[in-house]
C-alpha cells in the first residue's frame, strides 16, 4: 500500500471517529484520560524498550546531546506525562457550551453551540511526550487526532499508540480517536497535508523549518508560530528596578523559549541612567549585548549591533539594545522587526500605558509585566496546545478551547421567512 | 510594472493602512462610512457612466441576462448600497472589545480585547455592490482590504474605488484603506493568494469554480463556503403542516440560493400520509420531485432518484426526497450527503430534537424552522460578510465580530516569572 494511501485510510477513520468523539460526555472523555495515564504508569518498562531503540539509532546517527535528552522517556518524563493527562483531565469540558443565545423578533431562539473543530493533524519533532500530550488535549475537547511525529521518535510513538488504542478500546471509544501515522517517510507529512477533505486544521510544532515547510505545503489551515521576536520598551520616566528585572526576567530565566526578550528599547530621557545599571545585571548573567550607536556610545564594552541583530529570534543569552527617542519609535521599530509575539512596556504614564495596549499588534501585549507570561498556563487557560501568531481563528496561546468552534442552534415553533 | 509588482505595491500599503486603521475610534469610522454613502448618491451619474462602460461590453460578450442584472448599478442598487453603508454605520464597534479579563493568583490581570484581523483580501466576481458592502464591513472593523472584482465589472469598480479613495482622504484617513487591483489580470489574484506575509485572510465570493480555485492556490487562510445542500428532516409524529411550511420555504421562497433546501428526509411511519400532501404542495409551486424508490412508491409522479441527486445543490425547483427508516439513518445521510450547511428537524419530540441539534454538524442546525434563516441579518448578527464552512475562525454566518480576532492583554505591578 503507497504511503499515500495509507495516510488517507488514517484519515478517512479519524473523519468516522470525529462524528463519535463530538458527542461523548464529559465523564466518559474524562474516564478514558484517566485510564490512559494508568495505562503509561503500567507499561512504563515496554515504553522504555522501545524508546531504547530510538534512541540506540539516535546515538548512532550522531544526534546532539539536547536531541537524545527530548526523546528520553524516562521515569520522570513519563510520569509528567500521565500527570498532564490527568491534569487536562480536571480541567473543564468546553464542548457544549452555549456562549450566548437570542430571542429574534420573530420568537425564533438562536444560540452558539461550541463543538470540535473534528480531525486536528498534528506534526511534531523528536519529542515523543507530544504524542500524549496532542492525543489527550484533542480527547478531551472531542476531536480526532492525526499524529505524525519525527522519524526519531517512530518506535517510541508506535509503543505509545499501542497503549492509547487499547484504552480507547476498552473504554468503548473509537480506537481511530488518536492514530500515530505509523512510517518515518516523509512523504506521509505531505499526504496528510493534502487531505483537505477530511482533516480541519494542521498543528505543527517544531523548528522554523518544519513549520514552514508545513505552511507552504498546506491546503488545510495551520495553526502555527515561526518564531518569538520579544520586545520588552522601558518609557520615560519608568522605574528602573522594575524596568530592569523585567528585562533580567525575560532574558535570562529561559532563554532558548519563544517568549524570551530578544530586545530591548529604552527611551532617550532614562538610557543614560538605566542602562548601565541594566548592562550591570545582565552582564552578571553572562549576556552579550549588541547595541545601537547611543547604546554603544552609553555601554562602551557593548558590541556594535547590525540590522540582522534586529529581527533575529537570538534564543541565547544575548541582547538587542536599542535606544529611542520617543514612545512612537518604539513601537515602529515593533511593528518593522517584531514577530506578532509578545511585548511589553514598563512605564508609569497611564495614557502610554493605554496607547501601549491598544496600538501594538501583539498576541499578548503587557504593561509593567515579563514577556515570560505569555503561555497558556501562565494565562490561566490550563493546558496549551501552542502559540499562534497568526490571526485568524485564535491569536497566541491556544488551550482547550481553541480547539473548538461554535455553530448555530435555532429553536423554533414553525417560524419560516418572509 | 509587473501585476506581481503592483499587487505586491498594494498589499505593502495595505498593511500600513492597517496598523492606522486598528486604532481609529467608532466616529471616525462611521462618520466616514456616512460620508461614503452621500459620495455615491453624489456621484450616481458618473458611476452610471463607468458602469455603462461595462454593461456595453458584456452585452457584447453576450453574457446572460442574469448576469448583466448583477453588473447594473441602477438607481435602486447605488440607494441600497448607500443606505447598507448606514446601516453599519449604526452597528455597534467591535473592536476594542474586552470579552473577558481575570486576574491570576499573583495578581497579574489578563484579558482579551479583540482587535482587526488586519489586511483582509477580497475576491469576488460581476457584482459591483460588493465593493461597497466588503469596503464598509472592512472599515468598519478596522481592517484594511483589497478588492479583486470580476473583469467584467472593472470600469463600475474603479470608479467606486475613486470615490472612496476621495471620501477616505478627506476624511483624514489612510487612502489605502481600501483599494482596488486596477487590472483585469487574473493573474493579479493569483498573486494575491501569494502575500501571505500581508495579507491575513482571504474572502472568496462567487460560484464554486472561483472559490476552488481560490483555495487551491492561496497560502493565506480562506474564509470560504462552496454549496449548501441543506436538509429537513420530517421526524415521526411531527406536525404535518408545520413540516409542509418548513420545506415549501426551504424550496420555493428562493430556490437559487446557499440556503435553499434541496434534500428532504421522511421517517418511514409519515411518508405515507405526510408525502402526498407535501408533494401537493411542492407541485403546485412548480417543484419537480426526485424520490428514493420508497418515495416513488408512494408518489409514482415523482422521478426516480440517482445517486448523483443526494449530493446535489439543485438550486433550482428541484427536490430531492428520501424516506429513512429512522433519525439514525437520516443523521448519517446528512454526515455523507450534506454540505455542513444548515439542516433542519421538523419534531414534537423533545429528546430526538436534542439529539438532532447535537449530532448534527453543520453551521446552523434547526428545530422547528426554515433553513432559509442561515443568513446574518436573519439570525441577529448585523450585516453578513459571507457563510464559512469550513469550522476554523468561524462557522456559519460571518459579521463584523468574524472580521475580528483577540490578543491577550495585561497589566501587572512588576510581576516576572519564577
Amino acid at each position: 500500500m503507497s504511503v499515500e494511501q495509507i495516510v488517507h485510510d488514517i484519515c478517512v477513520e479519524a473523519r468516522q471517529a470525529a462524528r463519535k468523539l463530538a458527542v461523548l460526555s464529559r465523564d466518559e472523555k474524562d474516564k478514558a484520560l484517566l485510564a490512559l495515564a494508568a495505562a503509561l504508569e503500567d507499561n512504563q518498562a515496554t515504553l522504555q524498550e522501545a524508546n531504547a531503540q530510538d534512541l540506540a539509532a539516535a546515538q548512532e546517527a550522531g544526534l546532539t546531546s539536547a536531541m537524545v535528552d527530548r526523546l528520553t522517556l524516562s521515569d520522570k518524563v513519563i510520569a509528567s506525562m500521565a500527570q498532564g493527562l490527568r491534569e487536562v483531565a480536571a480541567l473543564p469540558d468546553p464542548v457544549g457550551e452555549i456562549t450566548s443565545m437570542w430571542r429574534r423578533p420573530n420568537q425564533l431562539l438562536v444560540g452558539r453551540q461550541r463543538i470540535p473543530l473534528g480531525v486536528i493533524g498534528f506534526i511534531y519533532e523528536s519529542r515523543p511526550n507530544v504524542t500524549i500530550d496532542a492525543a489527550g488535549l484533542c480527547l478531551k475537547s472531542g476531536n480526532a487526532v492525526v499524529l505524525k511525529g519525527g522519524k526519531e521518535a517512530i518506535n517510541s510513538n508506535l509503543a505509545l499508540a499501542k497503549i492509547i488504542a487499547g484504552v480507547l478500546a476498552e473504554q468503548g471509544l473509537p480506537p481511530a480517536a488518536a492514530q500515530v501515522i505509523p512510517t518515518t517517510d516523509r512523504a506521509a507529512t505531505t499526504a496528510l497535508l493534502k487531505e483537505d477533505e477530511l482533516v480541519d486544521v494542521i498543528i505543527p510544532r517544531g523548528g522554523e523549518s518544519l513549520i514552514r515547510f508545513v505552511t507552504a505545503n498546506s491546503r488545510i489551515p495551520v495553526l502555527k508560530h515561526y518564531k518569538g521576536v520579544c520586545h520588552v520598551y522601558v518609557d520615560e520616566s519608568a522605574d528602573h528596578g522594575m524596568a530592569r528585572d523585567i528585562v533580567i526576567n525575560g532574558k535570562c530565566q529561559r532563554p532558548g523559549v519563544c517568549n524570551a526578550v530578544e530586545t530591548l528599547l529604552v527611551h532617550a530621557a532614562e538610557a543614560e541612567e538605566f542602562l548601565p545599571k541594566a548592562a550591570e545585571a545582565l552582564t552578571a548573567q553572562g549576556v552579550e549585548i549588541r547595541g545601537c550607536p547611543q547604546t554603544v556610545k552609553i555601554l562602551p564594552s557593548a558590541t556594535p549591533a547590525v540590522e540582522e541583530d534586529w529581527p533575529a529570534e537570538f534564543l541565547d543569552l544575548i541582547l538587542a539594545v536599542k535606544v529611542v527617542a520617543d514612545m512612537n519609535e518604539a513601537m515602529d521599530h515593533i511593528a518593522q522587526y517584531g514577530s506578532a509575539h509578545t511585548e511589553a512596556i514598563v512605564t508609569r504614564d497611564y495614557v502610554r500605558g493605554r496607547r501601549f495596549i491598544d496600538g501594538v499588534d501583539s498576541s499578548l501585549v503587557l504593561v509593567n509585566a515579563s514577556t515570560r507570561f505569555n503561555d497558556g498556563g501562565e494565562l490561566g487557560l490550563g493546558a496549551e496546545i501552542g502559540i499562534n501568531t497568526d490571526k485568524l481563528h485564535a491569536f497566541g496561546p491556544m488551550g482547550l478551547t481553541e480547539l473548538t468552534t461554535t455553530k448555530f442552534i435555532a429553536f423554533g415553533d414553525g417560524q419560516v421567512r418572509d
